[in-house]
């Protein structure tokens, strides 16, 4: 017998469920904590996603138990339910799911999720993994206990039976699991479902703890986020293959129908231009194409432009969210977000979201933290085979004021970073859904996005080191010049002269002073504004007066206050120049305050409160 | 009609084909360069099992050739061959495989590598795959033109014929693809082979490059590396529902059979201490046993220790080779590696190599290069997700004469890693095999091969350091003394004085000195050592003369070397202390040249010379 007739013997197919149960670090069950974490992840995303399918506010409930020697992880939700016919394939069936075939944004769309946490559950304890959904409140409820029959990669009904349950609608899923409950920062369950609060402010979170400690993330918003809508593969950066079998197995009978209808973003005339273009004709059955005649219409599509894909099929954070995220978690001085346009990888439609918090109370020394998020899950693990983690370490932080060793990775700084991909199909890098792979495109957006709150950064950062600079220049010489002055004063014996002005000019600020005098028992005054600065200086400035002011010249607004009256002039100031407001006030009018100048900053205004 | 009603008609089982068709960066296809690399190193993987496997010494060549908007990718081998009724499944069925069921070292263990290629070769380009093999002289070649029907994960044959072909034996792949080719350092065709070709000596490797350049990796041993015996499971870390399994499927009629029988390192005698210890009747069928028993068993499996798992299944590189590895690829000053014991993880035997190799032409700036492998497989992408960089990144270097930015992260300095994990199931962290995931037994591994070769460092970087700094001390006491000795004798007129004994003295040396005086015609020599340091030193002590000498005191090993007589003491002279040795030679002897010290540093040696 030949050496290949030996080895022949032993060639066998592999049932997915086996290869999962053998490699189970690949689906996020690599350590006992993580086990924990993945599994409640998995089904919070089911939940989640369930319930924005059924227009449902989701209130979730999560319990981890100890028992014996194992944990209990329990998730309940409010959602629709699941028809019992479905529920064994759902749970205990990899590669089983409603998503995976929708152009559409959602958490979970590889059908493995929570498969995999029954197959981890069995596996450790040996247990079936216990499920309870309604579908109605005058439906029944369906109890069973479910294992994978891992050979074949099927559901096995250990029990099923109707029971009651108190819930109008909803799914409670029970496993039973080797695991390690840890309560550290992010890389928890208790870290994971705040975070996965932070971007799902419509669901309300509640967490029990081994202990017994109930933490609730209580809903933010009453309104549900933007529906994503199931929309049709874009023509850009469709694959040959991909095209290949789209023609072959289509039920069009023309090809200009099956463009129109096919793809998303191509309409009747760029239907026909692409015919024209790949010199084929638009009557032209699809599956009778050629190889050559579908390498010339991929050729097209990419000569012609067609419209970007339609937005609808994404549901993005906002830059309103993404900025309230960040202020929930950190005490910071800076905020920056963005949101990029929709891009296409592969034809997937994709944007990005990012968003930068400075200062504040985060340590100045270390790397900067980085939370990122796929389609609102927040990734916990994996931090350094993500593609976010890429583009961050390759962007050269050092020309945006944070520092960095060796000119890449990771900078350093009182920064933290957010980033979002929302796309109909995320690119994870494996089945655990750690990491989103480095796909060129997806990649280039990160760059992009990182870089606009980047140099917003920079130009804040800048900024604050001017005013930070100015605000010493002035203290000194505000300590210094009235030494001089007073000296001066005492040797010519003549009053000591207001240092106002001087500093006024010596920091280029903006000089605010009145003068008045008294003329037939009222007094007349002038406010003078000096612009001692190289730019145009634009502000309302506020006369608090005890009475109305009278002769006002240019006329101010006047806005009654119960004890007095603002008088206010919005003024715009060339480099150099000044404006002259003169009024009248009774005599024995209380003395006004200072002035106010409204929308500049304190740092360039002398003789007047700046707000 | 109820909501859940709706959602159910979407869902839908996928198959694991479709599944890798949409997520094809799981498989390492997420960009064009790296599409070509993963594709080439799939299947000269499995050239190099199979060969291994049939007791051939590979001789792989691998030809990438553009082709109008796509690139060939043409891989032969001189391995077994394939049976023709294989080749459809083992090219175009993803999760099909003989080493999947197996526990030994192999590269190939998923099933999915080279179908991986086929299903990305036919996305992108819309072309079957090519295939001949031939697996006797006497036999016909088979050629097949396959691609895979995604929709079932079944291959479909285009054409099938038998053919001509020159080889005794081997496999030929033919697969067109969307590819782009880099020749950057490691993350390249040309890096990986090259980096395949250090751990596989025995394998000749040829690479035709587009632009027609052959690189031609030659063997360097006839040998082939230690065959890998598949061997039993370990019961060490198995799991609970695996062995719930492993009960209910045995053939094996009595408990204490099975467990000899099914599981490695388990002896008849260990089989009934395991039973008492759980409380198990040693005669009851192995399916008898409920889930309670089972339970109890387990934690017998823990209470008792069972030997280590039989190391034959793994095949590691060896000290040697990763040694000379190292040294072909760089140069270095400094290589320490380190073996480490078999170690198991879920029942999965594994040992972890480490190499770590310093200076020489290593840029002194920025982090150190890390090579990584598994099962003699070069890991070329995803470093930053893989436990071996994470293992690295935790150690604390500053303790080990490495720098760290931060306390932690990869260590920066003229050094290089290469770390080598040996497993009969390498986890990895995704099908596409570019990281290994962290398991906490695995984690515990490499960091104590790190932490073994980061102390031999230490020690070979402090000796160089104190070297270094007393090369400085002496050669500045060596210029100022003389200086101080020649004005002293000047002023005082007197001759000048000997200053190796304050050398000596001051730096903490062996001193070395003759005392003669002439005797009745003979010359009586006195030959002094002194231990100035506060260490024992312990050294041969070599004085050559053109006679034998006599009156030899201590008495010495005296050898004739033709011209002249060696006479050599072994000595060992503790600190402060000092020895004595006396001869006697004629007097019209040539004068002896200077003694020789052998066995310790010239540094630490005055008057004499340290060889």
């Amino acid at each position: 017998m030949e050496i290949a007739e030996e080895l022949a013997k032993q060639q066998k197919a592999i049932s997915v469920a086996e290869f999962f149960e053998k490699n189970r670090q690949i689906l996020g069950f690599d350590s006992a904590p993580r086990a924990l974490i993945t599994c409640v992840k998995e089904a919070v995303d089911n939940s989640l996603d369930a319930c924005e399918d059924a227009g449902i506010l989701p209130d979730i409930f999560v319990q981890i138990k100890k028992s014996g020697e194992y944990f209990q992880v329990i998730v309940e939700d409010n959602g629709p339910g699941i028809v019992p016919e479905e529920i064994p394939r759902v749970f205990a069936k990899l590669l089983y799911g409603s998503r995976f075939h929708t152009l559409r944004q959602s958490r979970g769309q590889q059908g493995i999720g929570i498969s995999a946490g029954v197959l981890y559950s069995q596996l450790t304890s040996g247990r079936p993994t216990r499920v309870i959904s309604k579908i109605a409140p005058d439906r029944p409820a369906y109890y069973c206990e479910l294992m994978i029959n891992t050979s074949k990669n099927e559901p096995e009904i250990i029990k099923a039976e109707e029971v009651d349950w108190e819930r109008p609608r909803g799914t409670r899923v029970e496993m039973e699991m080797e695991g390690s409950y840890v309560r550290s920062r992010r890389q928890s369950v208790y870290g994971s479902l705040k975070s996965a609060a932070i971007v799902n402010p419509h669901a309300r979170l509640t967490l029990v703890e081994p202990e017994g400690n109930v933490e609730v993330f209580e809903r933010a918003t009453e309104s549900l986020p933007k529906k994503a809508y199931a929309i049709q593969p874009h023509p850009e950066g469709i694959e040959l293959g991909e095209l290949i079998k789209l023609l072959r197995y289509t039920d069009k009978k023309k090809l200009r129908v099956f463009l129109k209808e096919t793809f998303s973003s191509i309409g009747t005339i760029s239907a026909q231009e692409l015919c024209k273009k790949a010199d084929l004709d638009p009557e032209a059955p699809p599956a009778s194409l050629d190889h050559d005649e579908a390498v010339r219409l991929l050729l097209a599509f990419k000569q012609i432009r067609v419209k970007s894909p339609p937005v609808d099929c994404l549901s993005p954070i906002g830059e309103e969210l993404i900025r309230a995220g960040l202020e929930k978690e950190f005490r910071l001085d800076f905020i920056a977000t963005t949101t990029r346009p929709v891009s296409v990888y592969s034809g997937n439609p994709f944007l990005v979201e990012v968003g930068l918090g400075y200062g504040g109370e985060l340590a100045r020394e270390g790397r900067i933290e980085i939370l990122r998020f796929a389609n609102r899950v927040p990734l916990v693990y994996q931090q350094g085979a993500c593609a976010i983690t890429h583009a961050v370490e390759s962007v050269s932080w050092k020309n945006y004021s944070l520092s960095q060793s060796a000119g890449s990775g990771i900078p350093v700084g009182p920064a933290v970073l957010l980033v979002h991909i929302a796309s109909t199909n995320i690119p994870f890098t494996s089945e655990s859904k750690d990491a989103v792979a480095d796909m060129p495109e997806i990649l280039v957006e990160i760059d992009l996005g990182l870089k606009e709150v980047a140099r917003k950064l920079r130009r804040y950062l800048s900024r604050q080191s001017l005013l930070s600079e100015r605000r010493e220049k002035e203290e000194i010489i505000r300590k210094i010049l009235p030494r001089i002055a007073k000296k001066l004063s005492d040797v010519l014996d003549r009053p000591e002269p207001d240092i106002g002005p001087v500093v006024a000019k010596i920091m280029g600020n903006l000089l605010v002073y009145r003068e008045s005098e008294q003329q037939d028992g009222r007094i007349s005054v002038r406010l003078v504004v000096e612009n001692h600065s190289d730019l145009v200086r634009s502000f309302k400035l506020h006369e608090l007066l005890g009475e109305k002011a009278e002769a006002i010249s240019p006329p101010a607004k006047v806005i009654s206050l119960g004890d007095g009256y603002d008088h206010h002039w919005k003024l715009s100031v060339g480099p150099g120049q000044k404006a002259i407001i003169s009024y009248q006030i009774g005599a024995n009018s209380s003395g006004p305050a200072k002035p106010v100048v409204e929308g500049l900053d304190p740092e360039i205004v002398t003789g007047a409160r700046a707000i």
